[in-house]
C-alpha cells in the first residue's frame, strides 16, 4: 500500500488558465517530480473536490484531460492510476530563464550609422504603399490573395518586372526567365546554390560585396579575387585565373557601379569580359544594385542587356526604391532551365514570395507611383550627392580623393596616406557614428578607403561626419 | 579612306524615349552589326542634325551619351571615331521572345484543390490585418521601420512569441532561443542546414511530410523512415535504427498530430523518444504545424516542453492562424548557440524577416485579435469537421475508416480496399478537383490514403468530393 498522496496546489482564479488546467498541471507537476509514482492510486473525484474546494466536475474535467493525454489510466470499478509505463528520467536541472535584453548586449550605443548607400527611409513612398495595401484588403475577392502561391513570384509582377528590364535596360526575357526573391541577398544565394558545388571557384571583385561571397562559400565554393581600377574589374587578372583554373564557374561583377568603389567598368573591358564568359564557359553574374538613382544622361545598359553574353544571371532589387524593409528582388537569366531549378530549391526554402506585397508593389508600378517616386528622389539624391561632394572638397579636398559619382547612393573615399582605420572607426563611435571598416570591402584586408553612404544622413549629420573624417586623417 | 556610313533611323517623337537616346542606340546598333567599324570616323554633328532634321544640340547630346558608355572616343581636332579596342563577337541569334502563359502550361485545369489542411482564407482577420497595416503606416517614426531589421526577428515580436509558447505550451526559453522565419519551411531549412551535414541520418516518419524531408535531403543527409500506428511513430522503428547507425542527428516528428495520418503520439512513446534522444544524443525536431486549432480539453504540450529533454528544435507557424500568405513561422531550440548559427545562414539566404509584417500581427496579438479569431476559428472548424464527419459516415461509413481528429483542418481517410490512387485522382480531376495522391506522403510509395482538407472547400463542395471519392472506392 502506498502512502497517502498530499496534494497541494495553489489555486489562482484570476489567472487566464482555467481552474481544471492548473489542477491537471499541478498534478503532471507531481509526476514528474515522483511525489506521485507510476502505478500509484488517486483518489476519488469527491475527495479530491472537497479537499480543494471546487466543484467536483473541475476535478472529473481535470482528471479527464490527465486520462487523454495518457497520465493516467483508468481502471474499470477500481478507479483511476498514475500511468505504470513511463521510462525513468535522471532528473535535470530546469533550465534558468533570464530575460536578458539582446539590445543592451551590443558594444557601444552610436546614434548614427554611417551606411554603405541606404536609401533615405524619409522620402519612401509610404502614403502610396499604404494605399495599395488599403485597396488590396479592400478588394472583393482579397481572400483569393491570401493563400498559397508561386515559388516564382506572381505572375503578373513576373511580367511586370520583365517589361521593365526589357524596356529600359535592353533585355530580352520573358516571364520563364525571372525568379522573384526577398531582396537581391536571396537571389544571391539561390544563384550560388544552384549553380556551385563545393570544389568550384568564382572570381570576385577585390575589394568587393561580402553578403554575395558569404553566399558563394556556403556552397563550398574558392573565392578568387581580381583587382579593381579606375576602369573597375582587371581582366587580365581574370585571363589569369582563368588560364590555371579548371573550375571557374562564374564571376561575380558589379560592372554599372562597382562596389565599394563606384567606378563603371569600361565598355572595352565589358566587351573582352564577355567574349571570355563565352569561351570559358562561365558565368557572369551581374548585380546591379543601383541601377535605379543615376545622375547622368542614362544608366549604362547591363552586361546581361548584351546580346552575344551567352550565360548569365542578372540580379537586381527594388528594396531600395521602395524602402528596404520591403524585400522584393529578382534574378534573370537566358537559361529557363536555371530558372525552373531556382524555383524548386525557392520551395525548399520558403515557399514562395510575400504575394500580398507583391501585388501592393505591382500596383504601384502599373499607376506610375513608382516611376514618379524614382524620378524624385533621383532629384533628391543629386542634391544630396552636390552637397556631399561640396562637403568633401571643403573638408577633405587635399587629404583623401574620391569620385563624384554620377548615380547610386554613396562615396568612395581614400584617404591619401594609409591611415589606422580601427582607430578612426574607434574614435567615430566615440562620438556618435558607427562605421564600416574597410576590412568589411576586401578580401585581403589590404584595402584602404571608406564608403560614405550620403543619402540617409542629414545635411548637419554629413558636415559633422566629414568634418570628424578630416581631423582623423591628419591627426592618427 | 572608308566608305560613307548610311545613317537610317525611323526616329520615334511618341515614344517614352528621348530623341537623343534613340539617335544613340541607333548608333550602337551599326557599330553591333558592324556597318560601323572599330576606327571609322563619325560625319560632324551639324552635318549629322541636318541628315536627321534635328536640333544639333541632340545630336550633340547622343554623341556624350556615347563617349561616356565609350562607344566613341574624341580626338582634338580630328572629331569623333568608333573605338578601336573592341573585341570580336560571332553573330549570334537574338534570343526569341514569346510570351507563353505559364497559367496555360498546367496540365488540366481543376476548379477545386482537395489540399491537406489549409485554413479558410474567407475568415482569415483581413480587415483586423489592414488596419493595424493602416495604423503602422499612419505612425509618427514610420519610416523607422522602413530600414533595415534584426536576422532573428524584431526583439519586440520574439519577446511576445516567446512569452506564447512558454505560457501556453508550458517551454522555458527566452528571446535568444528563437528565430523569426518565413514560414515553417524555413525553419525546417535552416535548421536542416545547421544541424546536418553530407552522410548524416535523420529518422522521419513514414508516411509524413514531404517538404522536411526535401529540406533534410538538400544538405545531403540520408531519410530512415520509421511507421506509424494508431498511436503515432512507432518506438522500436527507432531504437533499431539507432542499433545500426552511428551518425543519427536528428528525428523529425509531428508528435501533436501526426503528418497526414492525424494520430497523435502516446505519452509513453513521448518519453521513451525523449529517453533516447538524450541517451544517444540525437535532436528531436518537432513540428507543431496545427497547435492552434483543437476542439478538445487542450493541445498536449509539446515534447520540448518536457523538462528532461535535452535537445531539441521546435517549429511553428502563424500563417495558418492569420492566413497562409502572411509567411511567418519560427523555430525554438534550448540551444542559443543553434539559434545563432541559424541567424548567421539566415543573414546569408536574406538579410532579415519582414518588419512591417511583424509589427502588424505583434499589434494583432497584443490587442487581442489573434485570441479572439482562434477562438472563433476554431468554432467554425469545429463545426466544419463535424459536417465532415456526417458526410464521412452517410457516404463511406462502410468503405474507408478514419479518425475524426480533435483539432487541425484535415481528416485522413484509408479505403477498405487497395484502390488505385493514380486512377483516383484522373477521375476526380476530370470532375474538377485536384487531389494530392498519397506518394506525396510517402517514402516508399506504400501508403494507402488520403488527406482530406476540409476547411477551404464549402459544404456542397464537400459532400460532391466525398461522394465522388464513394463512388470511385467502390468502382475501381
Amino acid at each position: 500500500m502506498l502512502r497517502e498522496w498530499e496534494f497541494q496546489i495553489q489555486l489562482d482564479e484570476q489567472s487566464d488558465k482555467a481552474i481544471y488546467l492548473q489542477i491537471a498541471d499541478a498534478i503532471i507537476q507531481d509526476i514528474h517530480s515522483g511525489r506521485l509514482a507510476p502505478g500509484n492510486a488517486l483518489p476519488g473525484s469527491r475527495n479530491l473536490a472537497q479537499r480543494l474546494k471546487v466543484n467536483r466536475n473541475t476535478i472529473v474535467e481535470a482528471l479527464n484531460v490527465l486520462l487523454i493525454e495518457g497520465w493516467l489510466v483508468s481502471k474499470e470499478r477500481r478507479g483511476t492510476f498514475v500511468a505504470s509505463t513511463f521510462p525513468d528520467f535522471k532528473k535535470d536541472q530546469p533550465i534558468t530563464v533570464t530575460y536578458a535584453s539582446i539590445a543592451d548586449s551590443t558594444s557601444r550605443p552610436a546614434r548614427l550609422q554611417i551606411d554603405d548607400g541606404h536609401p533615405n527611409s524619409k522620402i519612401a513612398p509610404i502614403n502610396e504603399l499604404a494605399r495599395a495595401y488599403r485597396q488590396i484588403f479592400n478588394q472583393k475577392a482579397r481572400w483569393r490573395l491570401m493563400g498559397y502561391g508561386n515559388e516564382l513570384g506572381e505572375l503578373e509582377f513576373r511580367r511586370t518586372i520583365v517589361q521593365m528590364l526589357n524596356h529600359q535596360r535592353g533585355m530580352r526575357i520573358n516571364e520563364q526567365h525571372i525568379c522573384i526573391t526577398r531582396g537581391s541577398q536571396m537571389a544571391m544565394y539561390l544563384t550560388a546554390q544552384c549553380l556551385f558545388s563545393k570544389g568550384d571557384y568564382v572570381i570576385i571583385e577585390n575589394p568587393g560585396y561580402k553578403p554575395a561571397w558569404d553566399a558563394f562559400e556556403q556552397t563550398g565554393a574558392k573565392l578568387l579575387p581580381a583587382s579593381v581600377d579606375k576602369d573597375g574589374l582587371i581582366i587580365d587578372d581574370v585571363l589569369a585565373y582563368l588560364k590555371v583554373h579548371k573550375n571557374i564557374k562564374a564571376i561575380y561583377v558589379t560592372p554599372h557601379r562597382q562596389y565599394p568603389t563606384t567606378v563603371s567598368l569600361s565598355l572595352k573591358r565589358r566587351l573582352e569580359l564577355i567574349k571570355l564568359s563565352n569561351k570559358y564557359g562561365f558565368t557572369i553574374i551581374e548585380d546591379d544594385y543601383d541601377n535605379e538613382f543615376h545622375f547622368g544622361y542614362r544608366p549604362i545598359l547591363p552586361l546581361s542587356s548584351v546580346v552575344e553574353l551567352n550565360n548569365y544571371v542578372y540580379i537586381g532589387t527594388m528594396s531600395k526604391v521602395v524602402a528596404p524593409a520591403l524585400r522584393i528582388g529578382y534574378l534573370a537569366s537566358s537559361d529557363a532551365t536555371l530558372i525552373e531549378k531556382v524555383g524548386r530549391l525557392r520551395k525548399i526554402i520558403d515557399v514562395q514570395g510575400d504575394s500580398i506585397m507583391e501585388q501592393a508593389v505591382l500596383q504601384l508600378v502599373k499607376d506610375g507611383t513608382i516611376k514618379r517616386h524614382i524620378k524624385k528622389a533621383t532629384n533628391h539624391y543629386k542634391s544630396k550627392r552636390d552637397i556631399t561632394a561640396i562637403l568633401l572638397k571643403k573638408h577633405l579636398g587635399n587629404k583623401a580623393s574620391y569620385l563624384i559619382p554620377e548615380g547610386g547612393l554613396a562615396f568612395w573615399i581614400v584617404p591619401k596616406e594609409q591611415v589606422d582605420w580601427a582607430l578612426i572607426a574607434e574614435k567615430l563611435n566615440i562620438n556618435g557614428f558607427n562605421m564600416i571598416t574597410p576590412d568589411n570591402y576586401s578580401f585581403d584586408k589590404t584595402v584602404n578607403g571608406m564608403r560614405l553612404g550620403y543619402a540617409s544622413l542629414s545635411e548637419q549629420e554629413l558636415e559633422e561626419c566629414i568634418h570628424m573624417l578630416a581631423d582623423l586623417f591628419t591627426n592618427i
